[in-house]
């Protein structure tokens, strides 16, 4: 048995994992970001030690633990170099629990957990090279090659939200201007949809689902006109399509994917979504006349955090 | 012995390459391109036999045979997709060698050739992961990981000439704006010194040193001009400079590579141009505070392509 931690900035999520990447327990708490990096890591503990004893009352024992951060860790996965959201920085989660349960401990990051729990038991199964992009708040990513997570040489890649892909009317929070996420997540088309309207895109059915009010808007609220057939959604869909399919089509040049998954928030609009970025990549991809990458939605939701946390101990 | 062959728009160049990548034996032919494919073929495989005699000869046997094509070729080595400047389109080359000599034949693109001669003997060796791009005409690209080359799961990766960067003021012969060789080829410095001048900005020595006549501008006297501290040569190395950073910096959030090697005829402005792109990459680089990837000038010159490609056997 395997425990995967998933850590959020709103919740910590903990499960025991079986040997074929099913979920057997769930475990959460809150993680109050505010209380700071010890008392969270003190819960961090306490879930796991929770689960291993269940474990260990069934005759079975825990092999490893695996954790999934909105941040990176340094190779050896002994510290948590940054994690913006909970404000970590340089905190030695991986030592700490190394040493508490005396058992292998594997820390990444989060969209790169999701991604090899897609791979693993989800909409990549059964391609040897893949890649996952999550559409949030922001735009994750992750990059499985020769059935093995990819990230690189100093464990810095797979940063696939920030390659640059266009000129944006805004700057990334990471300081450049035109990163994929300020084109292609879900901030990034309600920024673009708010600035539509402010500059005096009115007549849109938008603004009765948010009675005028523009702090309502969201990004199911978008798709959601756009596939009424309301024109300044479908202006910023296609926007955000364009550059995500500008990027989705550098990613294919560069390194030829079997297949792409979108997962996030933003890949609930499903088909609606699919068949438009279906239909824009191919502009972007060189050797378009020969097979190249699949490009579907992401099937496993919440879970997928977990899941693949548990199973980074083979797939390293 | 193996044998390498680098086919380009003017020569074909051929070579016995030892088992330690050194080359033994070269000969060479003019490529013709306007008698098209069969007569060239047929070239290639006298080439080949006369290596091949030798090396026999000698005692030795020829394991396999490598080629380097400016295009793609199918996953098998049995036939070469494209070759844009030979005009080849699904020609059986490899089929037909296979067929000839009996031995092995791998043939790929000459970028992945010649970053493969650099990661084998050359400045990106002993790095497990590596990218080489080549700056010259086009920009063309190669990719090891785990001391293979990557071209993908269908074979048409690593076009790194076609990752999207920015907007520019000409569309790329692919059709599309913005691909990095618009920006970071000898072709693309050209364009734009001579956009500027046409503009009006004619007060530099450039315009001496081609004796107004712009044809005869080539990158060579930009990039001495900027030495020189000339304001419009540094304005258009400054402008190619930034845009290759750009593609640079992506490369690394996505693939986090150990090093990066710069070839091709631009590589030749050597450190006055690598000061500039390590001064500029870190800007596009997520994680810069951390240890990413080291850039550095290619080392094997015009003797890449016949390396590259007799250690193809060994890399696939």
């Amino acid at each position: 048995m395997y425990i995967g931690v998933d850590i959020g900035g709103t919740a910590i999520k903990a499960g025991i994992v079986d040997e074929s990447g099913d979920i057997v327990k769930k475990k959460e708490t809150a993680t109050n970001v505010h209380r700071g990096y010890e008392a969270i890591e003190k819960d961090i503990i306490d879930l796991i030690s929770d689960l291993k004893k269940e474990v260990e009352e069934k005759g079975n024992t825990v092999k490893s633990i695996g954790i999934g951060i909105p941040g990176i860790a340094d190779v050896n996965h002994d510290i948590v170099i940054y994690c913006t959201n909970l404000k970590w920085r340089n905190v030695p989660l991986g030592k700490n629990l190394k040493e508490h349960f005396n058992l292998p401990v594997y820390i990444e990051n989060d969209a790169t957990v999701a991604g090899l729990a897609e791979a693993v038991k989800g909409s990549t199964k059964g391609y040897k090279n893949s890649l996952f992009l999550t559409l949030g708040t922001g735009v994750g990513g992750s990059i499985i090659i020769n059935d093995k997570i990819f990230n690189g040489s100093h464990g810095i890649g797979s940063e696939i939200g920030h390659m640059i892909v266009g000129e944006n009317f805004y700057d990334c929070n990471c300081g450049n201007n035109g990163c994929l996420e300020t084109f292609a997540s879900a901030t990034a088309l309600i920024k673009y949809t708010k600035k539509l309207i402010k500059e005096g895109y009115k007549d849109t059915i938008i603004m009765d689902k948010i009675d005028g009010d523009l702090d309502k808007l969201n990004a199911k609220i978008i798709f959601d006109s756009a596939k009424e057939g309301d024109e300044l959604a479908n202006k910023s869909v296609d926007r955000m399509v364009k550059y995500l399919s500008i990027g989705i089509g550098s990613l294919i040049n560069i390194m030829d994917p079997g297949i792409i998954a979108i997962g996030g928030g933003i890949s609930k609009a499903g088909e609606f979504l699919l068949d438009k970025i279906r239909e824009e990549v191919p502009k972007y991809v060189i050797f378009n006349e020969v097979k190249f990458a699949d490009i579907v939605i992401a099937q496993l939701k919440n879970d997928a955090g977990i899941i693949g946390a548990a199973m980074l101990h083979n797939f390293m």
